[in-house]
């Protein structure tokens, strides 16, 4: 399963089938435990990654070698290479997600009708969950708590390149699992980096697939849109505003700019347009210009941003549209908050947005009209995260309308069921 | 829009695009409107259907004469009829939809972080709802109501043999809107019976529709799996079983089962297999037999069934698998709860089950391990309705596992977003 070797493609088949009927078992033997054993689950997996450290870094050595052969970009680098605290943060990860509420079994709702019956909503876990990712390990141990936590059972596949140190992350999960008697085919990694498993996973292994997380970018989303025939929780781009209003502090203004767009420039929650009121453009435009500038951002500007900066380049209707993920910012002078929202309905992702103002009244009209994700008043957009929300991990930001939108954490992986209780009710 | 000659498929395409361009802007209107607006439209609406009737029933007349040329089944026909009392109770449905609590901008949750971020979680419509449904003209009216109490645009495709019925009840609506100053285009219906606009609504109407609700059998379920590129809250069977446990009480037994079966036999919510235990079957079989067949239902039943009721036909697995919507029951006499269990987890669609019982630890066994959206303790598998639920009306049973299960009515139409107020704050 966790197997390196790509075998012909009736063996993947065969094994990928079989790996969904694997995954809907333990889902069965999973709905079973109690919310004890989840968490005695979490806590052992945790115990064991740690102590499989020195092993996951010399897998994680393999695969960065191969990386820096293939000349991956350093950014690409970065997120897969693993030290021995990013490995302690990895196991920490899985403490934080097996000290959060247990979700399964939690009555969401509960009504009694006039003919006495007796409605309970209640979540339940979705049941087995295929997850497609990037080259990034940590997801690995975070997706599969998050799983286990709401019940769920994982077939996990990330990126080729971390597949050394993916592989020996999952194997000490399993491990862990099997020693405290729990299944350990709750958690199962495609060990195969043949795309042709993507593909029988999109197909949804025979119907053991109850739902898709694809994280990834342009080419697997295209992919994910052509081939899926199980629902998805998507995770597109975060193109996302930071929209600074007549009313904005200055101070407020430089500082959440500064941060929203330059503390970290590759994440979904990075802010890529600036947008500024017309009226304290003159003013406060340069003032955050500088200390963009002061950061290594460089700067594209629409013409009435570029009156005052003449020394930015032109943005053009490309740059309203580009998720950079860099340090690049494009700027537009908006007139007031309905030129705001016009710039936002048109171009944003519907990811996070935000408004800087002081004046409330404003910021509601923001909140209420900003059909996004997360739409945030006087703070970074760079909170978009799951552990920010206070969820303890998250499985990424979904940027779909159905089921769940933004952070999802272990709550967002449920679903729910009616329970009826009657006194020998029949219907009219 | 709602004409009825075919166009060719250039314009048709350009038309569903268009009715998805103006369903976008609608919704976007829609969503700057008041609760109070969107009850005071639902209100309009039942009234204007009722001024139409005469017309309403004059278009019905149409469909029925076409329908019986076509030579469509009784139960067809009966769904497609309309009198003045159907009418009526058309009317009733929306002003019973117009009572109900507008779900939108309800805070669904709101907490704080320890940095001070105040979050909260905000009911949202799903934005461009598209319907695709039999030859019911009723659910013309209940689920373009539905949509609008939930600040949803819909774009509705109903049955070719509904077309004039379900035309001029969209016409009512639309009149009452536009006159109330409201957004017309809400609600659109599909006017052509070409089934290439079924095929542009699954591709998305270019990216116009957020979600696609499917009702209708066999082959529009095989297409929209086929097809689909929007998500789609799903309508797939419904098989359910109602099991009499040992500790059932006789009396509730028979009349409950009776329900189940023969109260209608045509909608979802009709149990279709019968499972009884072993220990009673000798004593309870019979009776609840007998009682079935007073009713005109035919048993097919396994083995030991039959042992007990020689008269009746075997059952096989094509029988398990089989949802009637006949009076026909299939029977199987199972080995107390782990093998009703085992029978349900094998064989049911996952719509709705039910058990029959005293035992209080069986019950809460049997409602904690069926995993199907609606689960009963001594109660008729018919009550899986959303105005049984109270949800007012509904728009079907949702039978997938993600964003909604069991009865969809207005609650279930909405996502949500989270509108997070700060004071400054950036991420450390």
């Amino acid at each position: 399963m966790t197997r390196l070797v790509d075998p012909p493609l009736a063996d993947l088949t065969e094994t990928m089938m079989d790996m969904g009927q694997r995954a809907r078992a333990a889902s069965r033997a999973l709905g079973l435990l109690t919310p004890d054993d989840r968490t005695r689950g979490l806590k052992a997996i945790a115990a064991s990654i740690r102590a499989a450290s020195a092993e996951i870094l010399a897998a994680n050595a393999k695969d960065m070698a191969a990386a820096r052969d293939k000349g991956l970009a350093p950014s690409m680098l970065d997120r897969l290479a693993l030290d021995e605290r990013r490995v302690e943060a990895i196991a920490a990860g899985v403490e934080a997600v097996a000290a959060l509420p247990d979700p399964i079994g939690r009555e969401l709702a509960r009504w009694s009708r006039p003919n006495g019956l007796d409605i309970a909503r209640v979540a339940v876990p979705l049941g087995v969950i295929g997850i497609i990712y990037e080259s990034r390990p940590n997801v690995t141990a975070d997706a599969g708590a998050l799983c286990l936590r709401s019940g769920n059972a994982a077939i996990l596949r990330g990126g080729s390149e971390s597949a050394h140190s993916s592989g020996r992350l999952a194997a000490a999960m399993r491990s862990a699992l099997k020693a405290e008697g729990l299944p350990e085919d709750v958690i199962q990694l495609v060990g195969t980096t043949d795309r042709t498993a993507v593909g029988l996973m999109l197909g949804g292994l025979g119907g053991a697939l109850d739902v898709i997380v694809p994280r990834g970018g342009r080419s697997l989303v295209e992919r994910v849109q052509a081939e899926a025939r199980v629902p998805v929780i998507g995770h597109l781009e975060g193109l996302c505003h930071t929209y600074v209003h007549s009313g904005a502090d200055p101070e407020k203004a430089v500082a959440i700019t500064v941060n929203a767009k330059m503390r970290r420039t590759g994440i979904c929650g990075a802010t890529e347009t600036l947008l500024i009121d017309a009226s304290v453009a003159a003013d406060l435009l340069p003032r955050i210009a500088e200390a963009l500038e002061a950061k290594g951002c460089e700067l594209r500007g629409d013409a009435q941003a570029r009156a005052l900066m003449p020394n930015i380049a032109p943005a053009t209707d490309e740059d309203w549209a580009t998720e950079y993920l860099e340090p690049i910012l494009s700027v537009a002078v908006v007139d007031g908050l309905e030129g705001a929202l016009a710039h936002i309905d048109r171009w944003s992702s519907g990811h996070t947005d935000a408004i800087i103002t002081e004046d409330s009244a404003a910021a509601e009209t923001f909140l209420a009209r900003v059909d996004s994700a997360i739409v945030l008043h006087n703070a970074s957009t760079q909170f978009a995260d799951g552990g920010e929300f206070g969820f303890g991990a998250e499985i990424g930001i979904a940027t779909g309308r159905i089921h769940a939108r933004g952070p999802v954490g272990a709550d967002q992986l449920t679903t729910y069921k009616y329970a009826v209780r009657g006194t020998g009710q029949v219907r009219p």
